[in-house]
C-alpha cells in the first residue's frame, strides 16, 4: 500500500476502439457488408490521421478514416470495413503525434509492427449468437446435486451407484467419486428456481442429463432419452417450460469427444460382431484397441472422420443435438464437453470443422440456439467464429482472476500442472486477460462464458482462502465484464471444494448453512448489471491495473459504469474528472458511492471488495452510424 | 552515443532454447517420434525443476525433464517431446527461483500465461525441406535486366514491347515501366555465372520465365515454354546445368494466383464461347465479369476450388510445377509469386490446402525440390508446416531492418501504407523480428528467405541514404541470421532504385560503375558465412539490442560465432567473459577483431559497421540425444 496517487489516467489517455456497439455500427454483418467502425483518440495524441487497415485475401490494404467530431477530450475517427472475407481482421494506423506511427489494435497501442493475431475482428459468419445471450448470466447446475424431488425416492438405484443421503459428505476416492448417487433430478431444480429467479439468473446450463453410468454423467449410455433418475424425458420438458414461464433460458451439456464405454453405440462396437457393425467406425481403434478420452478406459473417444456418426449426432432431425432443442426438446442451447479435443487425434483435425456443422445444425432447426464449448486451455486459435458462439473462458478469465486472487499455497488447479499457479498483481492479471481476449472477436468474446469456478475446478471459497470479501471480489469482475458470467450453483452461498470433485457437493437448502452476506453480494452484484445496459452490453475501456486495484469502465452510447475492485486496502487512484465527463450525475449501482471533487475523483480502498458507479453521460462523443438497410 | 557500458549480459543470464540441433536431436522427425530437445538454464536463475509443456489434440500435458549436466554457468536440462500431432507445441516450464513460475517459449521468459503463439515447435509433416538449402544463399535475378547474350541482338520483339538498350535508364512510368524491353536472357546469365560464383551464392532464384506481356513476365501467357525472347527451354537446360556444374541450385517464380490476361486458358475462358470452355472455371468469374488480382485487369485470378485447374497446375506430369523440376526439367525449386492470396476470395480460402498440394506435387516428382511463398504481409497464420518451406521473410526481418537503417524521409516502401516506417532503435527492431519468427516453426524460418530488398522494393542501397556503410550492416544482418538469405541482382555493387520497378535496372557489367567496397563486403560476409557452420546453421541467442547496436551469437554444438552489427558509433558494451566459453581462441569471421580482457569482451563502434568472431567453445554444455533409428 502506497499513498501516493497513482496514474490511472495515463490509460485514458490512450486511444481506444473495441468491438462493442459503441464503437462498431454493426457487430454482426452480412458477407459483403460495409461496416462503420468508430475510435477516440484523446486530442493530446496529437494524432493528425487515421486509418484502417483491413487485410482482404490476406494482403493489407488501407482505408481512410474521417474526422466525425471532437468532444473536450477526444477526437472521434470513423471508418467504412468492409467484410469481403468472413472474418475481417482490422486495426487503427494513427499518424501524427510524437511517434509519427502507431498501430492501434486489441493489445493496445504499438509503435511497430506486430502480428494480426490481436487486431479487432469482425465476423460475418451465418447464424451469429441469439439476442437473449449477450451478457446473460449462466447458473451451472451439477443435476445430482441440486435439488431432490420426492419422487427420486422411489426411484431404483442402478448397480452402479452408491447411494448417499443429501447431508452425507462427497467421497473424493476412487471409484466412490463417481459412483456417490445423491439423488438430485430435474423436478428437484423446478422446486427450486424460486432462487434463482430471486439471484437474478437468465441462463441454467444443465451438466449432463443423459443415462450414464456415474453421477457426473459425462459417460452417456445414449443420447436418445433423458436419464430417468433425473425424471426421463417429461422432467426436461416440465423444467424448461417452468424455466421458461419464469423467463429463463436452458442449455444441455453433450459430450462430442466421446461417449461412455456403456453407449449403445460402443456396445456395438465393441461387441462379438462389433467389426461387422457400422458403429465400430463412430469410434478410433489402433491396434484392436479403441482410443479413449486421456486414456480413461470408461470415455471411448469418437470418430468425427465417420460421416454416419456426424449424421447421428448433428444431422439428423431426432439426433443428439437436435432432438432436445427448441419448442418440441426444450433445450436453449449445448455446451460442448471437451470441445477443443473434439476431432483432434494425431494425424486427424477436423475440430473445427464439427464445431462449425453443429452450430449450422442447431440453428436450422433452432434458430434462437447457443452453443459454447468448453475448453480448458489456450482457445485463441479455435475461434474463428463460425463453430462454438463462445467457449468457457478459462485462459482469458477464470486463471488470472485466481492469480489475483489465490490465497498462497498447494496449486488449487486440476489440471495437471506440476506448480502452483503464481500469485500476480493486477498488472499481470489484467495483461494476460488482454493477451488472450484480444485474439478472439467481441463477438466471441460476449458469448462465452467467463467463471471463477466450475464442476470441474476448486471453488472460488476455497481458492480465496480465509478471507470471504475477495469472493465479492471475483464475483465482481465476474458480472461486470463483457462475457456471459457463470456461477456453479452454491457459490453464491459460499459452497467449498478443494478441487473440482469435491466442490459437487449438494446444495443445502437450509438457510442455515448459507453465507447470506454473500449471497446478498451475489444479488447485488448481479441485480447491478442486470440494471445495466452498460455492464452487460458495453465496451470495456482499461483505467488502472496496478497491485491491489483494477479499474475499468464499460460504455454503451447512451451510459457509464465505472469498476473498481481492489483485492486489499490501497492507496489513492486519481482520475481526472473531465475524462470521466458526467460522473457528477451517477450513482452507486454497488458498493460505496464514488469520492470525488470538482475536479477528480479518487478512488481508495480500505478492505478487498468492490463498486460500480454508474451514470448517463450529456456528451458520450460520436455515435457509429448503421446504413440503413436496402 | 554513451559511454557507461551497457548491460549486455542480462539476456544471456536468461534460459534458452531455440530449433536448431544444438538444442533439438531431431528437426524433422516423423508423426509419432519422439525427440529429445535440451534448454541451457543459466544457474544464477536458481531453478530447481524444468517440465516440457505439449498440447496433444489440443489439451495441455507436461513431461518432467532431466537434468543432464552442469558447465560452469548452465544447468543443461533435456526431455523427450512426443510428436504426437503434425505440429507440436512446446514451451518449458521453469520452476523455483525467485518467480517460482516461469513459461520459456520462443518469445521469451514469461512469468504469467500467454498463448501457444509463440511456443516452440516440432513438425513432422513429410517431406522437410531438402538439406541443400538449409542456410544457403539465394540470388535474385530478373531475367530482362542481369546479361544479354549476343543472341538477343537477332531476336524479334512482341508488339507490347519498347525496345531498349542496356545503358538506357529506366522509365517507371505506365506502360512503358511493364513494356520497356532489354532483353536479358537465360544464356545472358549463364555468361556470369563466375560473377555469381566469385560471390559464394549457392541459388540462383530467377523471377518469371515463362512468356507474358510485360517485362516482369507475372502475366504469363503460357506455362507450356520458356519464353523464346529469353532463348526457350533450350536456354533454361543450358543454364540449370551450367550452375549445377557450378554447385549451384536454380528456383523459378510460378504464379498460382493469376495468369496473364493473354493466357491461353484465359484466351479460352473469356472467349465467345468461353462460358461453354472447362477453362471457364479456371478463372472467378462474378456478374459475368473475372475478378482480378487486387483489380488489375491483365492478371485474372486463379480459382481453386477448381479441380482440373489444380491438376494442371499441380499434378499432371506435364502440368505447370511438376514440368520444370528436377533431373529433366531442371529447376530446383520454385518461389510462389502472391503465395499469402492465393486460393483466398470472399468466403473461399483454400490458401493452405493449395500449398500442401503444391509441396507434396513437387516432392513426390523430385524429392529434393523446395517451395518457398511470396508473403508481403503477416505470414505468422500461414505456416502449419506443410505447405511452402519457407516465406520471403517481409514482416519479420526485412521491414525491421529498414526501420531500423532507412534514411528518414518519405516512405522507402510501396505497400500501399499511407505513412511512412518509422525509424526504431535496436531493441524495438530485434522485438519486431522476434514477434513475428517466433510464431513461425525454426525449420521455416532457416527455410525462409530472408531479404533486405527485392524486385518489388527500394533498394537497400538508396534506402539508407547517404551512407554506404548502412548497406554493410544490412547485409551483416542478412548474412549471419537464421533464414535463406537473398540478394537482389546488383545490391552486391550498390546499384540504386526508389522503389521496385526503379530498381530493375539492367546490370552493369563494367566493374567502373561498381562499388567494388561494397563488393567485397558481400563477399566477406557470404565467405564467413559459408566457412561457419555456425552461422549457416546454429541456433540463435541474443545478447544485447539497444539503440545503435545489436549483439547476437550463433551455435552449433561445435562452434560459436559471435555477431556485432552497429548503424553508428556507440559506446561500450561489456559481456563477461566466462559466458563466452573458448571466447579466446576464436577469429575474425569478418570485421575488427573482438577487443577482450581477461574478465570481459568489450563492443563498441565508431562508425556503422559489423564483426563476426568464430570459435569453437571447449564445453559447449550438453548435446542433445538422437535416438538411434530401429
Amino acid at each position: 500500500m502506497t499513498d501516493a496517487p497513482a496514474l490511472a489516467p495515463s490509460w485514458l489517455a490512450l486511444p481506444h476502439h473495441d468491438g462493442s456497439t459503441r464503437y462498431v455500427a454493426n457487430p454482426t454483418p452480412r458477407l459483403g457488408e460495409v461496416v462503420e467502425v468508430l475510435v477516440r483518440v484523446p486530442l493530446g495524441a496529437q494524432v493528425t490521421g487515421v486509418h484502417v487497415r483491413v487485410t482482404p485475401d490476406g494482403e493489407q490494404e488501407f482505408v481512410p478514416a474521417v474526422l466525425l467530431r471532437e468532444t473536450a477530450t477526444d477526437a472521434w475517427w470513423a471508418a467504412p470495413v468492409p467484410c469481403h472475407n468472413p472474418v475481417t481482421n482490422y486495426r487503427f494506423l494513427l499518424v501524427g503525434g510524437p511517434t509519427k506511427y502507431a498501430w492501434l489494435n486489441g493489445s493496445g497501442v504499438h509503435h511497430r509492427d506486430v502480428p494480426d493475431a490481436s487486431d479487432f475482428r469482425l465476423v460475418a459468419h451465418e447464424s451469429p449468437a441469439p439476442e437473449w445471450a449477450e451478457g446473460a448470466v449462466v447458473y451451472q447446475i451439477f443435476p445430482d446435486r441440486f435439488g431432490r424431488s420426492s419422487a427420486a425416492d422411489h426411484r431404483a438405484l442402478p448397480d452402479w451407484a452408491i447411494p448417499a443421503r443429501w447431508d452425507e459428505p462427497v467421497q473424493t476416492n476412487h471409484p466412490a467419486v463417481a459412483r456417490q448417487l445423491y439423488g438430485g433430478d430435474l423436478d428437484g431444480i423446478v422446486e427450486h428456481l424460486d432462487h434463482l429467479v430471486s439471484l437474478g439468473v437468465d441462463v441454467i446450463y444443465l451438466t449432463p442429463f443423459f443415462p450414464a453410468r456415474s453421477n457426473h454423467r459425462y459417460d452417456a449410455s445414449s443420447f436418445e432419452e433423458v436419464d430417468p433418475l433425473l425424471g426421463g424425458d417429461a422432467a426436461l420438458r416440465r423444467l424448461t417450460e417452468a424455466a421458461h414461464a419464469r423467463g429463463m433460458k436452458v442449455m444441455g451439456d453433450v459430450t462430442t469427444n466421446h461417449t461412455g464405454a456403456a453407449h449403445e453405440w460402443f456396445i456395438a462396437a465393441s461387441g462379438p460382431d462389433g467389426k461387422d457393425r457400422p458403429e465400430r467406425d463412430y469410434y478410433i481403434w489402433e491396434d484392436g484397441d479403441y482410443v479413449a478420452w486421456l486414456g480413461v478406459r470408461s470415455l471411448p473417444k469418437l470418430n468425427h472422420l465417420n460421416p454416419e456418426l456426424r449424421h447421428r449426432l448433428f444431422e439428423s432431425p431426432t439426433g443428439v443435438v437436435r432432438k432436445w432443442l427448441g419448442p418440441v426438446g426444450g433445450l436453449d442451447g449445448w455446451r460442448v464437453d471437451v470441445a477443443n479435443m473434439t476431432g483432434r487425434w494425431r494425424a486427424t483435425d477436423v475440430n473445427h470443422d464439427v464445431a462449425r456443422q453443429m452450430r449450422q445444425a442447431m440453428v436450422r432447426h433452432a434458430p434462437e440456439a447457443l452453443v459454447v464449448g468448453e475448453h480448458f486451455h489456450d482457445y485463441t486459435v479455435d475461434l474463428p467464429g463460425d463453430g462454438w458462439h463462445g467457449v468457457m473462458n478459462y485462459a482469458g478469465f477464470c486463471k488470472p482472476v485466481w492469480n489475483w486472487l489465490r490465497e498462497e499455497g498447494p496449486d488449487p488447479m486440476t489440471m495437471g500442472a506440476p506448480a502452483p499457479l503464481p500469485v500476480l498483481d493486477a498488472a499481470g492479471v489484467v495483461e494476460t486477460m488482454r493477451d488472450f481476449t484480444s485474439r478472439i472477436p467481441w463477438q466471441t468474446l460476449v458469448h462465452s462464458f467467463n467463471l471463477v469456478g466450475s464442476h470441474d475446478v476448486t471453488r472460488i471459497r476455497t481458492l480465496v482462502g480465509g478471507d470471504s470479501r475477495l469472493v465479492d471480489v471475483a464475483a465482481a469482475l465476474l458480472f461486470t465484464m463483457p462475457s456471459m458470467p457463470m456461477l456453479t450453483y452454491g457459490d453464491e452461498i459460499g459452497m467449498e471444494g478443494e478441487f473440482g470433485e469435491d466442490g459437487r457437493r449438494p446444495m443445502p437448502w437450509a438457510e442455515s448453512e448459507w453465507d447470506l452476506r454473500l449471497l446478498e453480494v451475489f444479488r447485488r452484484l448481479i441485480a447491478a448489471r442486470r440494471g445495466s445496459d452498460a455492464l452487460r452490453r458495453g465496451g470495456l475501456r482499461w483505467v488502472h491495473a496496478d497491485g491491489d486495484a483494477i479499474v475499468f469502465l464499460r460504455e454503451t452510447v447512451g451510459e457509464s459504469a465505472l469498476v473498481h475492485v481492489a483485492r486489499a486496502a490501497h492507496g489513492p487512484v486519481e482520475v481526472p474528472l473531465h475524462l470521466l465527463e458526467g460522473v457528477q450525475t451517477g450513482r452507486a449501482a454497488y458498493g460505496t458511492p464514488l469520492d470525488m471533487t470538482t475536479v477528480a475523483v479518487t478512488l481508495t480502498a480500505t478492505e478487498p471488495g468492490a463498486r460500480v458507479w454508474v451514470w448517463k453521460p450529456t456528451d458520450g462523443g460520436a455515435e457509429p452510424r448503421r446504413k440503413r438497410e436496402s
